[in-house]
């Protein structure tokens, strides 16, 4: 069904601007269409090749779930970012050994640390088109609601059928909207390990001040390695667990990749909005993004505060810190680079030229303004809640014992229904899942940061217009005397912050629950009654988007003369283009590498405080064996015009032999919009070069035995 | 005297590593020594001509004093930097019109503005070599008061034969330390006139917080004009002087220079130290930069602190609070730039290659070593006395009306003696240009300011060890109970603040102004009779420094293998190159050109407030017949290699036909220290380009009269 759409190259010239060259996170199968370019660039393994998803190099690309890795050996060694495995080691650390800060390595297989009973990492076996079983009993006069039911039905059915045999993780993908489905079936290992993560002040050298800018100098890598049972198949963490022999892996090459040489990155890019229309973009620069930044402020306070009290809270709240931080350094990128850029205004022309495009044909406009008028109002529908809908995921996204409490409810009302009937999230599948979270929350829960967030936020639902307001969290304030008393009351009882009494949660059936005298679950029942009606009306919502979305990309692709690519959804693609540095302000070119002897530059204190066996291997650095030539040193980062987003973070970057020359770990401040909006100008991804992984293993590590596992011969 | 040893190419490899291809401030008699590098460069004009100070385009070149200007037009038109004009601006500002602040455009010539009685253009008529004259009474025996003393005498006296007819100023500047000496014979014109001067938000955007720095969009460039008596002789301001016709000016190449192209700037450098030893930066970096910036801060402070209170202290500060600002930016740019580059280190390491070479043979140790302790003596001698000199400067230099009492002073005695026997600076040929500046002090007076920094200097000289103490100063604050009283009984009389008070004193003797009731007149003659022996000493090491350099540089020369440019001394200069970025970090180029698009990027609030009218225009910049075709815009200021300090601001900068494609008007902060030690990977002069300013003038002015007689064609 996708093909024909994507073909179609009318007689219109592209009125909307949005390709580019180098813009695109194309599904595999769509290369082939961009052979030409890929061969202006230098591609030098058939584009058939690179097109296979289970071929080589892409079968190699594995998803960690939030982050994209790959394998590099064939003892399932596996490179992702040094920021995609913090996690994993805040799991390691301890009052003795703080593996965040100080990085690990293992001096040989038996050394590997396990990373945690709540790691998985996925290989896709397969990816179907199953669009036709998809809307197989979605037509014209199916109502929003049941729209939304029947597809969520489908691929709940298609998911099941997938899974059946042990070890299996599947997921449907939605296209272009809900134009079309892929069924991606995956294994899924989990015994992870941790092989090596560089100390904090190399993996995120820099820190926050350098996070999105230019010029890097982040040692942003970090190895795994995926373990199965002695039989072969995926198996929980057990010390006799064997190293994974993956179907393929990459094979690295350390001569990098020169300016404007082809670059490539496969992994699996999270989400990005490169259709909406300009009131989304409007309507997050006005309302969305200035409101999460002061939540973020306050948050990020919050956690500062907590932190400077308690070294134990430092340690469980790096992570948070960071994501968060993050997060709102994101939001403010994206205001800055949307008046900088004029991208609001820039979509606001690109949108009118399509709505021109429609105007200027009858028939375009009987099929597809109605459309646009429907998506304009369920828009407008969405906005009008969205302060309310937003402090309720607050609510119970930030406060822990919350969040327990809320999730454990809702898998004990959903395990009243058959299985193939549960919510998504909450089905037999996900169980192993929510347990492993409720486990590895004995490392990050802190209760006086809990405490403090969740009387912010009650704060700010009780100031919520009358017509807006949440009526539980009134009830709940009222009950106990307002905001503080509430908090008291909650707070009372912590046992569920308890491991044990945590997972007893998810044992127990939803009448026990609610009989509880637990007040977090009291609180968490009148929450689910409440937010019950919501999630009926959002998946009404939902239903219409999914009968309009495809409705509306049919005619963007339409009024376009070239291939579009779906906008991203955390499931297999490719972005191609070259090494490149670009021109942050007039006067002033960002070159596309950075070196070793940069590292020395900006050594000082944290978070520059770059370690003494670094500095010291660094005077040797241009003399070294993993040295470029033309840079004479050791290559740290380096910049590409690829298109790339969240989720892709860990991804191999590739070179025009397919062969692994870096991890991409970040996009650039001048283009955080790139989301919205891809400017080919402005827009760079940020990649760690292997060479520096290299170095860094041979001569500052000493962990010959990785460098000779990557396949480089000893020195 | 010089060819020989400027010649010596001995067979000893390079040592001191301070030779460069762009490195040299070259007399212009050494460019034919250049040929080979300047054909490499790309020079289009026959390089005798080029080493011609009397044709073209040499001939062009003009100093104002204190920075450097040509001539464009055969009426006498002068192009410089804006911040050369605005002492010219200042004297033209009032309530009414700041000019200063708002610049000036005549509509024609009768509308240029008089710049003023101080302002003064020498146009060089003749350089002749004196050294045997000046040296002609000194032999090895000579005592070095004596050294000092024949010396100055010699120079005095052809500089009174030169300038017998009326019009003339000449000079006698040293070279290589005292090892040569020409004879500067300059015509003098007094009457400049103000014809395009754009506002401060133009000529210095971006002030203080761009000084220095790349990007840079200042627009820093003026018009003067030459005018002299209707007879053609120079003539001080009158309504009916006619524009001057210059001997030669410059024409115009409006398509700039591009990456790599050869540039030259041609002009009179005022001062550096490439020859110093390193125990002189040791004690510029230890010692007299941090104090020069403490002492920077405080008049700074009081600086803006009077400027606040009062829009007419503003007006009058401007211009201190520009250089004193400069000066400390200069100052703590330079501890930046000693460490990051290491720029004591390697003067060390060169000084260090010299002493071995100097060690290595018997002879050079006999002859060249007691010369460099000799130097080393004479430096201790001086860094021993060096506060106290120091405080005396400042107290006499940033007090005027001790200033004028001083040199009121001064004059009057040396006014007792044959004119030939005067101190340089008191002579009779300069009593009008005292005058001038008795007389412009009126525009810039602000007694408040003068008193704070009077208690300052004197609480630091109170604060002096008592061995190095000023007793005069010491004396009288014992006399008024301390620094308050001694101030106080200073301003109880501010007559001195009177213009015609302050000529008076010119025409009194010496008798009459020490038996003057003025407390500043007693104050001085105090002073004065302690400074005399002081001036005595200075003049003995001077003399022994007279004795030494020559010898100190002769060895130099000996050890390297190329020519050897002399230290800059205000003397005219081609230093060549090319157009070029730089590194100004890993993973960083600063571009070799800035665009308007840059100016309109920038745009904010003051320093960064580009007039309207310029940003109307900017739109359509693009499209003027003044962009440049590869940066698809009107290009705003260049970076080149060339090898500039202060003095050359204003310089014109040459294409490879010798015609002006723009002006210097600073050095780039990350080569700051290049006085000390040139750097060919980060020193970079910045120039304005010509075609900024001719859009400028067409594009945003609308003063077609001028691009007209820039030499372009009418629109």
């Amino acid at each position: 069904m996708l093909t024909p759409l994507l073909m179609l190259t009318l007689s219109c010239p592209a009125l909307l601007g949005v390709a580019h060259a180098d813009e695109g996170m194309w599904l595999p199968e769509q290369l082939p269409e961009q052979a030409q370019r890929l061969d202006e660039l230098g591609l030098e393994i058939p584009v058939e090749q690179l097109a296979d998803p289970l071929g080589e190099p892409l079968g190699a690309i594995v998803s960690l779930g939030f982050c994209s890795a790959s394998f590099v050996s064939p003892q399932g060694l596996i490179l992702t970012n040094h920021h995609c495995v913090e996690g994993y080691l805040q799991m390691n650390s301890s009052a003795d050994a703080d593996r965040s800060r100080d990085g690990y390595l293992a001096g040989s297989q038996a050394e590997e640390l396990p990373a945690g009973p709540s790691a998985r990492l996925t290989v896709v076996e397969a990816m179907t088109d199953v669009t036709d079983q998809i809307l197989a009993r979605v037509g014209k006069r199916t109502s929003d609601r049941q729209r939304q039911a029947r597809i969520e039905a489908a691929k709940k059915a298609l998911v099941a059928t997938c899974e059946e045999p042990a070890g299996r993780r599947c997921r449907v993908a939605g296209y272009y909207g809900g134009a079309s489905y892929r069924l991606i079936q995956a294994r899924e290992l989990r015994d992870l390990r941790i092989v090596y993560a560089p100390p904090q002040s190399i993996g995120s050298y820099g820190a926050e001040i350098d996070n999105w800018m230019w010029p890097r100098h982040s040692g942003d890598f970090a190895m795994l390695r995926a373990y199965v049972g002695p039989d072969g198949d995926a198996a929980d963490y057990a010390k006799n667990n064997v190293p994974y022999r993956p179907p393929h892996y990459l094979s690295l090459d350390p001569s990098g990749a020169q300016d404007g040489e082809l670059a490539m990155v496969a992994g699996f890019p999270g989400h990005t909005n490169r259709y909406a229309m300009a009131s989304a973009l409007r309507f997050s620069r006005d309302t969305a993004y200035p409101w999460s930044i002061d939540r973020a402020d306050e948050v990020l306070a919050m956690l500062a505060d907590e932190s400077a009290k308690d070294p134990e809270a430092a340690a469980r709240l790096a992570a948070p810190i960071g994501w968060i931080g993050n997060g709102r350094k994101y939001r403010q990128g994206m205001l800055d680079n949307f008046e900088a850029s004029d991208v609001v205004e820039r979509v606001e022309a690109r949108e009118q030229a399509f709505r021109d495009w429609v105007a200027a044909d009858k028939k375009r406009q009987r099929s597809v303004a109605p459309v646009l008028d429907e998506l304009d109002a369920l828009a407008t529908d969405r906005r009008a809640t969205w302060k309310t809908d937003d402090l309720f995921y607050r609510l119970v996204r930030y406060t822990d014992l919350l969040r327990v409490a809320t999730t454990a409810l809702r898998l004990a009302d959903e395990g009243q229904k058959p299985d193939a009937d549960r919510e998504p999230g909450f089905q037999e599948r996900d169980r192993d899942r929510i347990a492993a979270r409720f486990a590895s929350l004995e490392r990050s829960l802190w209760l006086p940061l809990d405490r403090r967030t969740l009387t912010r936020t009650l704060t700010l639902i009780e100031d919520l217009p009358a017509d807006q307001g949440i009526t539980p969290v009134d009830e709940f304030l009222a009950d106990h005397g307002g905001v503080d008393g509430a908090v008291a009351a909650l707070f009372a009882d912590t046992s569920l912050a308890d491991t044990d009494t945590r997972l007893g949660l998810l044992e127990q059936d939803p009448a026990t629950l609610r009989a509880s005298a637990n007040p977090w679950l009291q609180f968490a029942a009148s929450l689910e009654s409440w937010q019950a009606p919501r999630r009926a009306r959002d998946k009404a919502r939902a239903g219409a988007s999914l009968r309009l979305m495809p409705r509306y990309m049919e005619a963007l692709i339409q009024a376009r003369s070239r291939p579009v690519y779906p906008d991203a959804n955390g499931s297999l693609r490719v972005t191609f283009g070259q090494v490149q540095g670009y021109s942050p302000r007039d006067g002033v070119w960002n070159l596309p590498h950075t070196t070793v002897a940069g590292v020395v530059a900006k050594a000082s204190d944290a978070p520059f405080d770059a370690p003494p066996r670094l500095l010291k291997a660094a005077a040797d650095a241009p003399d070294s064996r993993w040295a470029d030539p033309e840079l004479h040193d050791v290559p740290v980062d380096f910049l590409t015009t690829l298109d790339t987003t969240g989720g892709n973070s860990g991804s191999a970057t590739l070179n025009a032999k397919g062969q692994l020359i870096g991890l991409i770990f970040d996009g650039n401040y001048e283009a955080m919009s790139a989301d919205w909006l891809f400017d080919p100008a402005l827009t760079r991804s940020i990649h760690v070069d292997i060479r520096y992984l290299l170095w860094m293993l041979e001569d500052v590590e000493h962990a010959d035995w990785l460098v000779e596992e990557l396949g480089q011969a000893p020195r």
